[in-house]
Formats: C-alpha cells, sequence, structure tokens
C-alpha cells in the first residue's frame, strides 16, 4: 500500500492506472476507521482492480459550532487497517493541500438539503459536494462506496452524480452495527459510559417502528410518535429530528408506500448521533 | 466524424479511448462556427490524438433579457466545417438531454465575476461553470481550447479547472480578426451595415490604447478615458464598460505593470460586441 499526501501524485497514478485499463473503487473518509468502513473497503476490493481510501476530515462541511477540532483521528491505526484491509492507494493529503486558497468556485446543493440533517446543518452538504467532486476528480474513481447510515449523503451523491454527469457508479453499503444493535460510528469513541448504554434506543425505536409498520400501521405520525416516546422515555438524548421521508427524493408522505426513508438524530453529552431504516411498500 | 447526441454514448466512447491510452482535446462551442473556432479546432487537432467539439446553445449561461433564442444557430454549415477540419467527435446534444431534470447541484463562481461581463451578466459564468464540469465529465478532455476573445471565461476557467482539480489542461487561443480588425463572433451576423463599419473603433481604440502605453504612459485612467472618446466620437454604440485589471485575478491595478487585461464591452442596434487585449510590462 502506497500512502500519497499529494493531490498531483495521486491523481498521475490512477491516470495513469486508468489508460491500462483498470478500473478504480474509491472508498472516501474521514478516518478513525470502524467495521462499517471496513465493510466499504471490502466491497470495493472485490469490485475493482485497485482500491483507492481517502482520509481528509473535510472543514467545509462542518459548521462553526461543530466538531471539526475534535473529530476523532489516529492515522496509524487507519493504515495498518487500510493495508490489512488490502486497500492500493491511502490518500492522506492536508487541508492545504486540498484547498491552497479560497476556492473561487464552489458547488451549491439545491435539493434533498432542507430536511434531516440538512436542515440543522446549512452548508454541510455543499461542503460535502464540493469535497466530493475535487476527490472524484483526483482520483477518478469507476465506483464509489457510501455506508447507508449517512443516507441523506447518499442522496445528495446520488443527485451530484446524476446531474454532474460524474462517470462513477455510486454504490450504497449496509449500515454495520455494534452486538446491541447501535450503529456504528467514528463518532461513538466519544459518548460517556452512561450515554453509550442508553444509545442502544435508537435502534431499538427503529426495530420497534418497523414491527408496527409490518403489523399493518400506515401512518407516518403514528409511527414517529412511537419513536419519539421510547427514545424520550429510555434516554436522556436531546431529539433534534426524527422524520419519514420519500427516499432518495427525500420528500414528506402522508402514507407508507413505495420506498422512505424513517431517520433520526439525537443528541447525547458530547456527540450527536444518526441512524435510519429504508424500507419498502409495495 | 461522427455526430453524438447523447451524454452515455459519448462518455461511454471517450472512457474507452482513453482506457486505450488516447488523448483528447476539446473544443466546447455555442456553434455558429467562425474563423476563431477552427483555429481553436486546428490547435486542438495538432495536439491531440482525438478531437472533440461541442455544439449546444446553453440556457444557463443566458440572462432572461439575453438573446437565447436569437442566438445563431446553423447545424448544417457547422457539422461540414467540423467535418473538414477533421473532428473525431462532434458532441450535439439538445436542452433536455443536457439538463433532464431541475439540477439538484449547481456550480457558483465566488471569484472573478464582478467585473467586466459579470457585473451586467449575473448568473453567466454559474452557468458557464456549471455546463463545462458538466461537459468535462461527458468528453473527459486532456486539454480543453478556449478563445481569448472570451477572456474573463478563460480566467474563471482557469479556476474552475484548479480549484475542482480536472485533470485538464486549459490552452487560451489567440483572438482571431477580420481584416479590419473587428473581433471574429457568431454574433457579428447580427450587426447592421451600418453598425458592422463603426463596430472597427472596437479594435483600433485598443491599438491606440497600447500604443500611448508603448510610449510611456502608465496610468490605468489615462487608457480608459482616451478609449471612451475614440468609441463615442466613431460609433453610435453605447459602452457596457472599459475596464483595466490584473490578468488572470482581474483585480484593479492603479499603475501599468505585470500582466494585465483592457477589456470592453459596446452595445450595437442588435448585437452587443467585446474585445480585449491582454497586455504585460515588466
Amino acid at each position: 500500500m502506497r500512502v500519497i499526501p499529494a493531490v498531483k501524485e495521486m491523481q498521475a497514478e490512477v491516470l495513469n492506472q486508468k489508460a491500462q485499463g483498470k478500473s478504480i473503487g474509491f472508498v472516501p473518509t474521514m478516518g478513525f476507521l470502524h467495521e462499517g468502513h471496513l465493510s466499504l473497503i471490502k466491497k470495493a476490493r472485490e469490485e475493482n482492480d485497485l482500491v483507492v481510501l481517502s482520509i481528509f476530515v473535510n472543514p467545509l462541511q462542518f459548521g462553526p459550532n461543530e466538531d471539526f477540532a475534535t473529530y476523532p483521528r489516529d492515522f496509524e491505526r487507519d493504515r495498518a487497517l487500510a493495508e490489512s484491509e488490502g486497500v492500493d492507494f491511502l490518500f492522506y493529503p492536508s487541508v492545504e493541500e486540498m484547498y491552497p486558497n479560497p476556492s473561487s468556485v464552489t458547488l451549491v446543493v439545491q435539493k434533498r438539503t432542507d430536511v434531516l440533517c440538512g436542515k440543522s446543518r446549512p452548508g454541510h452538504f455543499d461542503g460535502v459536494a464540493t469535497v466530493l467532486a475535487k476527490l472524484f476528480q483526483i482520483v477518478q474513481p469507476t465506483r464509489a462506496y457510501f455506508g447507508k447510515k449517512d443516507a441523506q449523503q447518499v442522496a445528495v451523491v446520488e443527485g451530484l452524480i446524476t446531474d454532474l454527469n460524474f462517470p462513477v457508479e455510486l454504490v450504497p453499503v449496509d449500515i454495520v452495527r455494534e452486538a446491541d444493535g447501535l450503529a456504528k460510528s467514528s463518532r461513538n469513541v466519544n459518548l460517556l459510559p452512561e450515554d453509550r448504554k442508553q444509545a442502544v434506543v435508537l435502534h431499538k425505536s427503529l426495530q420497534q417502528a418497523k414491527k408496527v409498520m409490518d403489523e399493518g400501521e400506515r401512518n407516518p405520525s403514528t409511527l414517529i410518535s412511537l419513536i419519539k416516546e421510547m427514545i424520550t422515555s429510555e434516554s436522556s438524548g436531546r431529539i433534534d429530528y426524527i422524520e419519514l421521508l420519500s427516499y432518495p427524493q427525500l420528500l414528506p408522505i402522508e402514507r407508507l408506500e413505495g420506498k422512505f426513508i424513517i431517520a433520526l438524530a439525537v443528541h447525547f453529552t458530547n456527540v450527536r448521533l444518526i441512524d435510519n431504516f429504508i424500507l419498502e411498500i409495495n
């Protein structure tokens, strides 16, 4: 595995490989790898000639009061994990390398952003889209792998790839969970012990909502109320949102049908956690 | 030469060619080709294995009161010219093909737009950047050729390529002029006979300004006044702007030094014409 910190070197390498007909699987991350990331890498490894993993904590997608400074980082551990998963190139640029001067051009996401995380994180998805547009140019992926935990991100990336004609196949990968159901997240490490115990309620409430739906409930409000009640009674977490929307359009629906997402975000002491189920009724 | 109207077919073709190590020269145009365009094609032909010409009148870069509807079009003539210049692929998509639905993502140009044409054409360069980002994905150029007549566009594209890391070499090509000095433009065909005669003053005034500069003048205001006076006295054109700025940064300068542009735009009866000199004093 080669670690490449320079944009020009990374780009020259993949352009050279692509000129030889090689396919490139790309896993963009902010590092502090967990089993969720590893499942993306494994899938990329299976489906492509070469695998590029990027680790870059992108300041553009953090708001002024968000956790850019405290976002967990451990490069040596990440490097060892990447190597053991058979990554070919680990792209690890500095902020200065990615943004040498204030950008003269940025991307603005016009749709799918005024709901879920986008509502409380203005500009977040503009930052995601801008860094991904750059990374897609630098890494030239044939396929790009994203976790369904960030379901709104997957929806935004789907729009980005389609509307700007990136020749990239988007591959969404299922959420990986702890034994007790908590979705794997780099941020979990910042949970206080008591919060960690309570955090299981996120997944539990989604399961309960699915159960009620399987029994025939078709009213979105009923499911949302049920989840809200469970989280409030079984944790001290402060609910940011619980929403039920069509997927990937992320528009409100009045009755459960077609493909939709139930998604939630809850603040604990040091960490805001998200989780979701993407479901389909036909 | 193959004419390709479909995005997917164009992209598949160039990706296939690039996987065989071929270089691609790209000339993006709005059609109604003149000798200026042909000089871009000739240069692309010399420097690349394959040449892609695109013809697309991009609605996104026209304002509501601009000439999208009357912009001159003559596809059969353009096709014959492209063929005779040795173009390999003529990409000729419909508006529906390029923008099948309202875009969920657009590009916003943050710099170099509040001067020259950008000042009187709000959103114009956002539309240019958005369509070029798409075209760069669809055509996958090794090199892209742009005329220096649209000098602000060249400056914006330079920022776009650098800041979003497009692996594309920007090749600016000199202005081609009529025998009397008028810069070639697709819009010249819409000039009334009397306006056509008077329009020669644009180039003449730039030459006069350069002469005065060569004789030692270093004050931008003096040159601007001189140009303004010539245009006003020798034509009935209405001046949109006459500006003198650093290039490609497009920032005001107080004294002529380094690389700079003298650019102007003048409204005639049916047409707004632009012209410029890019000069350097060291």
